[in-house]
């Protein structure tokens, strides 16, 4: 595995989802797998879940881990050709990715979407550099447009908690003060879509995600609708992806808030959302901490996802 | 060993005193204890020795590490249920802090107080939420109101020197521009008196510790008086702890900084301090570089503090 | 090896030479030599390539690795004996130095020059404190007037390029928007002469660099005369040396930018900067992406040099 973005990458899912319990199970069974093999993480944005969990993944396969914070202020990549630097640039990504390609043997990556262009963020211009000029296997750690870490996480704990075959999953959009980026979304969409479940995403007019990611899967607007019958409800808040609105709050609508009352519409479903969480905005505190709640064994499978995304990349090197 | 704020916690001081000595002979001999266990060291704090010392006692013990520093102004944590998360708190500590514990074996915390409320801060919040949340072992990397480490730290270091068996341990308050919290002198009078020394407090009036911590010490306002006779002369500065003044600077008074004419005073007594130590105000140059100053040595039994209090969680796992 | 800060630290360079071709053949062969021992890398400044490959080399030799980023602004450290420490700064270098040697076994230091003075600069107050107080081998990671990590990969990285036995190196200065060091040219004038090579130095007037570091080099205001028949062009900015113009800028000659056309007056020299560099600026991207240009092994070979030199360190050790 030479990257790590969407959920082709990693093939069969189901097998997939076999290695993570067999990894849960036995979380140091492959210690020496990353003898002597360095994976660099590198952080252009915050992060506590994804830091720790990834972390706790390498040290779990035996590998040698370095942290580096880039500050956003203080490092600016040039990436145009022909540009005289005399501004606040001081190194172009032309030689800053492959050293730092050159001091390890795999390379996580995390790079928010800046909602400066849709067309920059959808090219995912940055960690498609880092696949193309590093020289090493690249993961996202949540880049502009996906979060597949997170979303493996979320199919590994449906998988552990579903029980008809096909459960019905529903990804509902919901209000949240500041204007989030689509990558929790789209990866979610997609992946519950490329797990065969029966998929259908709920939001507000005007915050239909790329059909890019949500093929597959039943849009509509109407919540209460969407929720009947569901036997997982995923909340999350995005901002919207249409023109000329990327990037954009249109509504804080607290009708969309997953309470009590909205839960009861569902087949008793579990309620999942991938951290942090906004109480009372996303969800009520009832629902989050009641006996249906999986956010927390959820954040728990981080750690496994990005163990077999590790091992399989580690694994990979070795041919 | 579940968690780690006060003496009572270690039980048998001799014990721990006795395993702290067979640790400093033999820093690597438990190295295999800590395989494939990972330490979280939680800063919500700056820290230059503890962040150090405690790394350094996890690799002894052959343990990962990872270091966690929170940006106290980036993630703030919310506290209260049924509240509507819409401001500048991102994250519930009733989320964050059971996700964290799932990556982890042990947690250290660092969180000083904030002098925003007495109450609050000796209730020691957050660290008995670490406790009550994450289903780890927790120890304090210096909280609202101890310094265990430090002070486990001070006795050992007070045993290595001591030349009678129940020597005179004089803790006196000293000059400083800034406001500490008390966390260390409550702890090192609480350690103190549970090693069963002779514990004289000296504070100027208004300056009084909470009795909790100094049952069983003496309390004076005479600095001279105290130091007479003493074997070991601990100098800090601490803030008010007494109602209205709590967290207050009510004296800078540089009759009170240990010179040499004060330890004149004493039975050829040691110097200690906890570092950073502000020379000129709390001491002076000749009594801290003299030959009874005990502050380089001192420190570096924070290494050995920390491996034994790692070293008992580790073994507590395990049954 | 108890400090490492120039060549004569290292002793024979070809000898130095062939350890570093066998490390770079088997980067794990010595991973037992550091078992139980833990590099302590003090940043005072910032730092990718230096934190990234130290890091590497340490975990190559199978250390711990302990990165203590200090704040510049957070942590002052008072130099001076018989202040009162009532300002801003809050530890005492006598204490800070000797309490962060007792929680390792080597220390790397990262400690720019300041420009404040040129005689604290080039007396390297700095990592001078840290050898005689820290009771620990100390090495540069770039210090006020030095980079010898840098400056051991380059003649690494000249070793394995050069076809002739002598080859003729030319250290140029080139344009660049900020006042830099002096630290890059010094260390590289004073290695290539230890090398062995022909060395000229190109700048402008008033550039001439620190006679200590350029002897056995020949100094030239010209720089189409100095790349006549060179093999290997070195470029680099750095602000005035001499009096009374240490530390400014006094030309942004874009003349002095290295091109194609200047490149055409070499003996088909490789190109080499330590990076990060400014395009447009140093030099153009014609060059720097070039066939000749060698600066990506280059900064590969920062983790082949940093192993070397606490390779040596972990062995003077064990004596």
């Amino acid at each position: 595995m030479k990257q790590f973005l969407s959920p082709a990458d990693l093939g069969d899912l189901r097998k997939a989802f076999q290695e993570a319990i067999e990894i849960k199970n036995d979380r140091y069974g492959h210690v020496e797998l990353g003898r002597n093999k360095t994976l660099l993480m590198i952080f252009f944005n915050s992060s506590l879940r994804t830091r720790l969990s990834t972390q706790k993944a390498a040290m779990n396969l035996g590998m040698n881990c370095i942290v580096l914070d880039v500050n956003q202020g203080a490092w600016k990549l040039e990436t145009e050709r022909g540009v005289i630097m005399d501004g606040d640039k001081s190194e172009h990504l032309l030689e800053a990715i492959p050293v730092m390609g050159s001091y390890c043997d795999l390379i996580g990556v995390r790079s928010f979407a800046t909602f400066d262009s849709k067309e920059k963020d959808y090219s995912e211009a940055i960690i498609q550099q880092f696949i193309q000029y590093s020289g090493r296997p690249v993961f996202s750690m949540e880049s502009a447009t996906v979060h597949p870490l997170q979303a493996f996480a979320d199919y590994i704990t449906i998988e552990e908690h579903k029980t008809v075959e096909r459960p019905k999953v529903v990804l509902t959009w919901a209000p949240h003060p500041k204007a989030l980026p689509q990558a929790v979304p789209n990866s979610f969409a997609q992946w519950m879509v490329a797990a065969g479940y029966e998929v259908v995403v709920a939001n507000p007019e005007g915050y239909d995600l790329d059909p890019k990611f949500t093929a597959g899967a039943t849009i509509t607007h109407d919540q209460d609708e969407a929720l009947k019958g569901a036997h997982f409800v995923y909340a999350k808040n995005w901002s919207a992806y249409e023109d000329p609105n990327y990037g954009k709050i249109l509504s804080k609508d607290m009708n969309w808030t997953v309470s009590a009352q909205k839960m009861a519409l569902t087949d008793n479903a579990f309620f999942m959302h991938c951290l942090p969480v906004r109480r009372g905005m996303i969800v009520t505190d009832e629902v989050i901490e009641g006996p249906r709640s999986l956010v927390i064994p959820e954040a728990a499978n981080r750690e496994i996802s990005a163990t077999v995304v590790i091992k399989r990349m580690l694994e990979a090197l070795e041919k």
